[in-house]
């Protein structure tokens, strides 16, 4: 464990930024020292530029036929580390405390990934190459936290070498520390930004309101308008393609209750589309969110101004068969409908992308299922989450394959926030899943199913 | 007018924003120019420190029991300039084009107080003190832009040193370019900013969406609440002691067209309550207007949060027999109502003032109008205003004098606006003014009235 400790710290002190273009040559040292971890792991490895920054492919000697491919998503560019000040150590040295890891990317998604990289390299030592059941193939990229703009055109180049059977992704969340979680949905995203234009200028409200429309009046109205009064979206035609859960999935004896999300949101209280629980609101039912709106003065003590304009971000979470250009539409044409006259509408339709869901009692799956409960000696959860990852799309529509989301990440985890951390004992378990998971895929070759007494009970969703 | 013009130039570089703290210092500059341009003037002048900015006083020497004394009321602060990139020309670098001086405080107030002030200089200059017809005091605060807080106490202190028999204020509109105005009747104004506050940090929108609710959405629907779908105020009891028009204010032949109002502000059409024109709606009916909104992600692109509050900045217009107090009241009570459950609303009640009316036809009323016909060659009219004066009522309960409100203002002036401005032409025409309109209150007081055909005719509400 010292060893595998070593390569994380080494791994994590390397402030691989991608948004700040000031780290370019970190993003290089990152990939290039990737490369060689997987080469000292047993793997062929090499660095391809892209029009960004460099991805990293790391993959098992001669693939065998008869064994199936896995490849292994990850990522090792990192998000910024701002606010400084609010780290208890410096976000690229790494520093243990009370048995978890400190730094930047320490779980997103650098320890994740690592993880997997020396699960396969304690195979290979133990066993030798011929030792690992399955084809490995690592795709990392540098671009995760950016949007992933190569991405889609890099999978496009590559489609025939990097072509696998199952797509093992850990950039999830457990739904509670130590609870083995395998995430079998997302929910899609679209985004549609608009503008209320009234008066050329900012006016006197008081010369000039009761006879002019106050545009951020109408754009109030309009967000308004976007919900009934039981916080159900009122788009017309919105939920028409919405399924109601399946069986198995209504089951729910959640482990996460309102409580969990008050204490995590310091929330005054929780509530949202009637009829539904906290966990159906966030994994399995579609929303409509304002992300920004403004307008007028917004500065110190009052001014008494009519604006001449206001915007509003929105977006809106699709579950499964919601198509998300569809929904841009169905939208535009409500809030047109709704917009009074005496104003001028203009919208933006934004970026989309549909909602994510793996059949977790599909094959893959329940080989997912076994692993994590042979792994973690406990139970796994299904699990919907809230969050979009866009790219499952590219790699489901150009590779073929569809995605495991196997959690490693604590709720506590602080991604994206100050003391991002890790616990050192997801760090060993993961390592640990990856042997077994391989494992247990290569397995499902060669039986074509698997004892039922093996598969995990489902009757959680969250 | 070389000189005059230097001296406007001069009053309207100083940056005197009483509403943003950073600029304390400009705002005692500019009282100190005033007291220095009022003793050149000719009169005996002093500056006033009060819990906030200080007020300037001008008086003419030596007050003489048989003169009516006028009181001319003023302010030497200004609005925030902002947006800055708006500006043609820098807000505190005055420029002259095509017969208009563009600055922040162009018209309001410096252009028109100084006007005045240059009136009564024209007038000892020319006949010497004893030349002026009627004691004199200026009366120029520097609060006027953030609810004049400091003005009562002060005028409470100082009520036996300033008591006039008439007020006399300049801080209104024309009707169009080049009319005359007499503006008889103002709307007040009560201020109400909230804060909708949902959890204790930005989320993310796709993690808790749907759960929690969102703070920016139901500051939109407060907003919504606020009127039904004929624009007319929803707040139970807003209208209850809002009176309908007298019958020769009825009487409208109206010069304001709804194109006027179109041309003014570029609306891509005018609305409001169900039932008024547009010169009712500006005079004579109340609103609610939001002159401020803000919350979550504002800059480029999309940012999915699901931000932890928002806030909302409203002012009321209010109509004669409608009190501040009790409408704030009632739209408390009401958000409060409307307010739905899983955030805490946060309501901070803001400066307020109650509408003002004078009888056109009084003794004053009628002096006025014969010096604004004598001014301008033109017959006056008179006027509702939409704006509101809140000191209107001080200066009436403490000093127990009406004001006279002579407009020097054009519509298209952009008070509170970028690239507000001053016609040249409006500032000669308002130093000559004062010198009529000086006169003919004090004829007023040796005649004890007005021969009928001086009085203009009253066919006009707008």
């Amino acid at each position: 464990m010292d060893t595998h400790l070593h390569d994380l710290m080494e791994f994590l002190r390397i402030p691989s930024i991608s948004a700040q273009s000031s780290h370019a040559k970190e993003m290089t040292r990152c990939a290039q020292w990737l490369v060689t971890k997987l080469k000292v792991a047993g793997l062929d490895a090499s660095l391809h530029n892209t029009g960004g920054f460099p991805v990293v492919i790391g993959k098992s000697h001669n693939l065998q036929a008869s064994q199936p491919t896995v490849l292994i998503y990850g990522h090792y560019d990192v998000q910024p580390p701002e606010p400084f000040e609010e780290w208890l150590s410096p976000p690229f040295e790494p520093e243990i405390r009370e048995g978890r890891i400190y730094a930047r990317g320490a779980t997103d998604n650098k320890g994740q990934i690592l993880a997997h990289i020396l699960g396969v390299q304690e195979t290979i030592q133990r066993e030798g190459i011929a030792g690992l059941p399955c084809n490995v193939i690592f795709l990392i990229e540098g671009e995760e936290e950016i949007g992933s703009p190569s991405l889609h055109r890099f999978l496009e180049v590559h489609r025939s070498e990097l072509k696998p059977d199952i797509i093992v992704i850990s950039d999830t969340g457990m739904v509670k520390h130590g609870v083995p979680t395998l995430t079998y949905a997302l929910r899609g995203v679209a985004a549609l930004e608009f503008v209320v234009h009234g008066p050329s200028h900012d006016l006197h409200s008081g010369v000039y309101g009761g006879a002019v429309v106050n545009p951020l009046t109408v754009a109030a109205r309009l967000v308004a308008s976007l919900h009934d009064s039981s916080w159900r979206v009122a788009i017309p035609g919105f939920y028409d393609a919405v399924r109601d859960l399946e069986k198995w999935e209504c089951d729910i004896k959640s482990i996460i209750s309102d409580a969990d999300i008050i204490e995590q949101t310091d929330a005054p209280a929780l509530d949202g589309e009637a009829g539904y629980n906290v966990i159906e609101r966030i994994g399995a039912r579609p929303t409509a969110e304002v992300n920004g709106m403004g307008g007028g003065y917004q500065g110190e003590g009052t001014k008494t101004v009519l604006p001449k304009q206001a915007f509003v971000k929105l977006t809106f979470r699709l579950v499964p068969n919601q198509d998300p250009t569809q929904i841009l539409e169905l939208a535009e044409t409500h809030l047109r409908a709704q917009c009074p006259k005496g104003v001028r509408l203009e919208i933006h339709q934004g970026h989309s992308g549909p909602a994510y869901f793996f059949d977790p009692q599909s094959t893959y799956g329940k080989a997912a299922q076994i692993a994590l409960k042979k792994a973690f000696h406990q139970e796994p959860i299904l699990c919907r989450e809230g969050g979009s990852i866009p790219i499952l799309q590219s790699l489901k529509s150009v590779l073929e394959a569809d995605s495991l989301l196997l959690a490693l990440a604590s709720p506590d985890c602080r991604a994206h926030s100050p003391n991002e951390n890790f616990p050192l004992e997801n760090f060993q378990m993961g390592i640990r899943l990856n042997q077994i998971l391989l494992k247990e895929i290569a397995n499902l070759r060669f039986r074509g199913d698997i004892p039922p007494e093996d598969i995990a009970q489902v009757s959680h969703i969250c």
